[in-house]
């Protein structure tokens, strides 16, 4: 028997695995009717004959699917199992898990319903092609855990060919929430984004989504570091992707590791998994915010930067300040899907952040920059600032 | 607003269509959590860390997808909209309707989890290949109103590629419910499949899958009939279908109309849409069988074709002897997937029907040949026989 191989729940043996393993057997997820099924009557109503009265009025004026049908409160959460967590490239059944996880969440959080999608194809022309087919029955596309750099042209690609929300969680759910704590914890320390020095640690889909995002709310100087050191653009070989982010960011040019350009730097956020010294940490600016996001292990541990730091925040739930996703994606498709929004534009994702930094008020500190994950708040604020932002940028289709 | 399009219900208004899309308002499924979501704990089991054993025991030993996460459980129902109800090719929006009814019921009556998939493309290939790419997140794959002849490549070039069922409903399901109601019509009149003469109106996805299953099971004397007359190897401009068609049935290369093969004929089964003269019926064999299963309206009224007939079937719930595939397509998927079936084989198939026959017993007669939808012995009796045929054919992983 192939359940012999999963550890079996025992008195003696609770640890967080066993426990988790225990609580996935037969999934997470279920598909239920939401409406009555018990008489002839009720078939005759949600199957044949009456069924075919919707269809036909959806196929006389197509945009009735949204009003007729689940897919104006459905988003597929699609992944390629290519960078999955910290555990790299699993493939898509062994992302599964993951992505059940993240729809619960969408449904928890904000009653959006969400279905796993584990593509067998890796290539970005196929995972366009592949998406774009099966997006008639999605109000959304979550891309989720699609290693950097494919995961920039697919979601690229794929918004400018479908007319629903199309959203790496990975680049823009934690821009989201980067920049919505960095306000609160700027304001904390009486400074702001267009006069504070940033590093950012890591070129890929989080560390380019961050950068983005911060430079469209005033950021200046912003340098973005990868595992060869500050990107500038005198830096020979460099990605399309990194080429772009050389010209964006690093106005005064500096080179060199980290411990070099956190020299007086006000701001450090870590998406990278890799180390940050004590000592680089000392060297930063008075007041320091330092983000050190990589999990399970920040790239510096909180108790050794808050004695440098004025703020610090990490990607785990045992420290104070998390870092969470689920602070973002949930609300922004439930806005996006509430007034049926053609994208996720910058606008609305910067509103985003600015609600989540809102929530948290008067009560900030330097242990309370971003509210926390089960914060009530938290989604209908979010939702309700990005409708209002597609509304306004003449995004909203209803 | 687009609303306004929909007819609004009133109290004056209470037709079938205006209730139907009432019912319809937001869509008829949502997708669930089966695990709890309200703490930092739960939060931690469901998804990260504790996720991450998950997926690792996973990528380690792939089987365990089917322990571990809901594809065991979950069906993808499949459709490019080209072939839905009696609609015609109405396009993949148009389509979700049934799609989503369909997933309901396989909830309903067999506890499966369902999810709508509707696929904006129609080449063969293309389907192939997106379904294919998809199927690592489901156990199983219900092809659904896919229009004939593409529907017969789809089905066996996936099967062929995956190793989880794949099932075209709109043949199988069709000829599982009608080869159980013609093995009962007969035991009523006192023949048996082997001896009776037999015509089949449709060379389409049913009638292609009701002549075979009824070969598979004894029948000898099968003529079918398309809008040219009866099928017979001397026919000229046959299609590939159709000419393994010409192969197999029609050993006395019977010729002619629908009047002059039904002549002397124990047996009509009706998947055509067409209309079928009294006249035709009245020259049936004795004790005559007639399946006029066009929807909503038969090839023969169940009340002329009563006049001649002896057991008289139709596919709808106002008259006796309802050709309903949730008889079907619910208990197979269960059985299927309760064993972790590879395939759904002809020997399942023949296991479900004769499953399905066997519910009525000693309580058969001319109205009742064939359980009604909503008796609750059906799936359990179907999904027991179907598993029990998989290990018995070595197609069984658990």
């Amino acid at each position: 028997m192939v359940a012999e191989l999963i550890p079996q729940h025992s008195p003696a043996s609770h640890s967080l695995a066993d426990r988790a393993t225990e609580l996935h057997r037969g999934g997470k997820l279920e598909v239920r009717s939401t409406v009555p099924v018990r008489t002839a009557e009720d078939l005759s109503l949600a199957y044949t004959p009456g069924v075919a009265t919707v269809c036909t009025a959806i196929a006389e004026t197509p945009s009735l699917v949204n009003e007729l049908t689940w897919k104006g409160n459905t988003v597929a959460v699609v992944t390629d199992g290519s960078a999955v967590l910290g555990l790299g490239d699993i493939g898509p059944e062994a992302a599964l898990p993951v992505m059940e996880g993240k729809a619960l969440l969408f449904k928890e959080f904000a009653g959006v319903d969400a279905v796993p999608i584990c593509l067998a194809c890796s290539d970005v022309d196929d995972l366009v092609e592949t998406v774009a087919r099966m997006a008639p029955a999605f109000g959304g596309i979550n891309l989720e855990d699609i290693s950097a750099p494919r995961c920039f042209d697919v979601e690229r690609r794929l918004q400018e060919r479908l007319d629903i929300p199309v959203f790496h969680d990975d680049q823009h759910g934690t821009a989201v929430v980067v920049a919505a704590a960095l306000v609160n914890a700027l304001r904390l320390t009486g400074r702001q984004l267009p006069e504070a020095r940033i590093v950012v640690s890591g070129a890929g889909a989080a560390g380019v989504a961050v950068t983005k995002i911060l430079l469209s709310m005033g950021a200046h100087d912003i340098v973005v570091l990868d595992r060869h050191g500050a990107i500038h653009p005198g830096r020979e070989h460099l990605s399309a992707v990194k080429e772009s982010l050389a010209a964006l960011t690093n106005p005064h040019a500096r080179r060199g590791g980290p411990s070099d350009v956190l020299d007086g730097a006000d701001v450090f956020v870590g998406v990278s998994g890799g180390t940050i010294a004590e000592e680089a940490v000392a060297r930063m600016a008075p007041d320091a915010v330092v983000f050190a996001l990589a999990n399970p292990d920040p790239e510096v541990h909180p108790s050794v930067a808050g004695r440098h730091a004025a703020v610090v925040a990490t990607g785990r739930s045992d420290f104070p300040n998390q870092i969470n996703n689920v602070l973002a994606f949930p609300g922004i498709f439930r806005g996006a899907l509430d007034v049926r929004a053609s994208r996720v534009s910058e606008g609305m994702k910067r509103a985003a952040a600015e609600a989540l930094a809102g929530i948290v008020g008067d009560d900030l500190g330097a242990d309370y920059v971003i509210p926390g994950p089960f914060d009530a708040r938290v989604a209908p604020a979010v939702a309700a600032a990005v409708a209002e932002m597609a509304r306004r940028e003449g995004l909203a289709r209803r």
